[in-house]
C-alpha cells in the first residue's frame, strides 16, 4: 500500500465518484466550540464511500475476472453492485437467508445476482470460494483488499484539497472506523497531501476494537456482536489495515449510543443530510468530546446514509434538540 | 434584469456561497423512467438557495446603507442574517410575534435582531420603513429584487456547467416557485448559459397562482393561505419576477400534498437528503408526472431543506416505500 496507488485510484475515479462536499454549520460550530468541517461520504453513490473502493478494485481486476463476488449485506454489497453495473461486469453477492428484504431487493435492483445461504448450516467461505471458482468471479473484499483501501483512500485526497480551499492546515481528522479500510485510506493520503491533518479513529462504545488496539500496540479481537451501529461493527481491524492504522492514527475515540443518535439529529437539523449511526460517530465525537480533541478546526467524515427508518426516526424523537442529553 | 447582473453575482458569491452538487440515483431514475438530476440547494448555507440572494444583494449595497432589513420568518430570514453577520453588517428582521420559537432562535443565532410585530394591531410595513428610516437599513424584498434574483440566478449557471458534465445539453429544468426569484433568476441564466434546458416552475395544488398566470398570460392573485409547503407559497408572481417567467418559461406544474411527501421520503431514502415540502415540489413532479414532460433527463431543483421535524417524520410515515400510493 503507497499513495501512488491512491493517486492511481484518484485518476480512476474521476467522473465515475462523486467528489462530496465538505459541510459545516455555525450551529455545529458552536456546540463543538471550534470549527467543524463535514465530508459528506452518505452523499456518494449509493449512499456510501464504499462506492470508491468497490470501484477502484473493479478497475484494477486482474484479467482472468469474468465478474466480481462479496459476501455482504450492507453497504459494501451495494457498492460493489452498482460499480459492477456500471462497468458492465458481472457481480454476485452472497447474503445470508435472514438478511433484511428490503436490502436484498435493494442490491438486487443494483444490478446484483444475490445468492442467499443459511448461515446455520453453510459455510460462507466455502460456498463463495466454490461460486468463485466455478465462474471465475474475483472476491472483493470490504476492507481488507489493496485496490479498496486505495480507493477508499480518495476521500483523504478531496479532504486534503478541500480543508486547504477552507483555509485548514492544521487539524484533527475523524473517520467512522469499521475494519478499517476509509480510516486506513485516509491516513496514507494525508500523510502524503496534508502532513498536518492528523487522523483518528471513532467507533462506537462496546466495538472500540481498533481504540483498543491502537492503546495496545497491537490487535485486539472482539466478541462479534450487533449493535446500533451495524455498518461499522467489525471484531478487530483487518491484517492489510492495521499496520497503517498504527502507524498513523491518533489515539482512538470512543462514543455511546445517545452521542450517536444525538449528532443523527444534528446532522439532519443542521447540514441537511441523512446519516446511518455508523457514519454519525465521528460527528458524534467532534460534538461530545471537544476535550478529547486538539486544534481550532476538526475534520469529520459522515461516511454513510443508509439507515432504516425506524433507526432514524428513534434519532429524530431520542437526539432532537429538546431531548435530554 | 439581465445576465451580466447575474454574472456578476456568481463573481461575488465565489468561495462564499456553496457550489451545491448535482446528485442523482438510478433508484428516482427508474421512478422517473428518464433521468433525474437533483440540484441539491438544501445543501446551502442556512439550508436553501435564499442565502445567493442575501449575499448577492448584500454586496451590492448603496453606499447609504449601514445594514439590512428583511421580513420573514423562514428561509429569506436565515439568509439574509447570516449573510449580514458574515458581511460584518447588522441586520434586522421583523417577524410576527406568533412566529414559531425556533425559527426566532434561529434567525437570532445568525446574528440578527429580531423586532417582533402583533400581525392584528401593527403595519409592517410602516414599522419597517420607520425602522429603515431611522437606523439607516436598506430593505431586502424577499424575490422582487433585482440583486437577490440575479444571486438565485447563480444556481441556474451551476445548473448550465454541471448538467455539461453530466453530458445533458437538452432537459426541462423543473423549478420549486414561490414568488419566482429563484425560477426567474434560473430562467435568466440558462436563456444565456445554457440554452437547451427549458424552465418550468413546479407548485402546490390549491396554490398554482404562477401556473394560473402562465396560462392566462396575465397575473392571477389567489387568496392567501397557509400549507404543507410553507416556504412557497405566495399569493402572486412579483412584479420583477413576473414578466421574465411569462417569456421564459414553460407551462406550470402543479403537484399534490401526497406527492410532495412521497417525494421527501424518496429524498431521504435515495439522496440521503432533507427536504422541505416547499423544496421537494420539482422533484415530486419529476417521479410522479412523467407525462407531463419531455426528455430524456429531468433537472429539478431542491430548494431547501428547513423542516420541522414532526413534518418530516409525516413524509417518512406517510411518503415511504410501503405507503399506499
Amino acid at each position: 500500500m503507497n499513495i501512488e496507488m491512491i493517486r492511481a485510484a484518484a485518476r480512476r475515479l474521476e467522473w465515475h465518484a462523486r467528489r462530496t462536499p465538505l459541510l459545516s454549520s455555525p450551529f455545529l460550530d458552536e456546540i463543538a466550540g471550534r470549527r467543524v468541517l463535514v465530508k459528506a461520504e452518505c452523499l456518494q453513490h449509493t449512499g456510501s464511500f464504499k462506492f470508491r473502493g468497490a470501484w477502484s478494485a473493479l478497475t484494477a481486476l486482474p484479467e482472468r475476472a469474468h465478474g466480481v463476488l462479496a459476501f455482504s449485506s450492507g453497504n459494501h454489497a451495494q457498492g460493489v453492485a452498482y460499480a459492477a453495473r456500471l462497468r458492465g461486469l458481472p457481480s454476485v453477492i452472497l447474503m445470508p437467508a435472514d438478511a433484511p428484504a428490503i436490502k436484498v431487493a435493494n442490491t438486487r435492483a443494483l444490478g446484483a445476482e444475490v445468492v442467499l445461504y443459511d448461515r446455520a448450516r453453510e459455510d460462507r467461505d466455502a460456498l463463495g470460494a466454490a461460486l468463485a471458482e466455478k465462474r471465475g468471479l474475483e472476491l472483493i473484499q470490504p476492507f481488507d483488499h489493496p485496490q479498496v483501501i486505495a480507493g477508499q483512500g480518495t476521500t483523504g485526497l478531496e479532504i486534503a484539497e478541500q480543508a486547504r480551499g477552507e483555509g485548514v492546515e492544521s487539524a484533527q481528522v475523524l473517520v467512522c472506523c469499521g475494519g478499517g479500510g476509509l480510516t486506513s485510506g485516509i491516513a496514507l493520503a494525508l500523510e502524503d497531501a496534508a502532513p498536518g491533518l492528523q487522523p483518528r479513529t471513532v467507533e462506537p462504545e462496546g466495538f472500540d476494537d481498533v481504540a483498543q488496539s491502537l492503546a495496545r500496540g497491537e490487535i485486539v479481537t472482539l466478541p462479534l456482536r450487533t449493535g446500533l451501529c451495524d455498518a461499522i461493527v467489525t471484531p478487530a481491524p483487518g491484517k492489510l489495515t492495521w499496520p497503517i492504522l498504527k502507524r498513523l492514527c491518533g489515539p482512538g475515540l470512543v462514543v455511546t449510543d445517545a452521542q450517536v443518535l444525538r449528532a443523527m439529529a444534528l446532522a439532519y437539523e443542521r447540514l441537511k443530510l441523512v446519516l446511518e449511526p455508523g457514519g454519525a460517530v465521528a460527528l458524534a465525537a467532534a460534538l461530545f468530546q471537544p476535550e478529547a480533541l486538539e486544534g481550532a478546526a476538526v475534520i469529520v467524515t459522515a461516511s454513510g446514509g443508509n439507515v432504516d427508518r425506524a433507526v432514524f426516526m428513534r434519532a429524530l424523537r431520542e437526539g432532537g434538540e429538546d431531548a435530554p442529553r
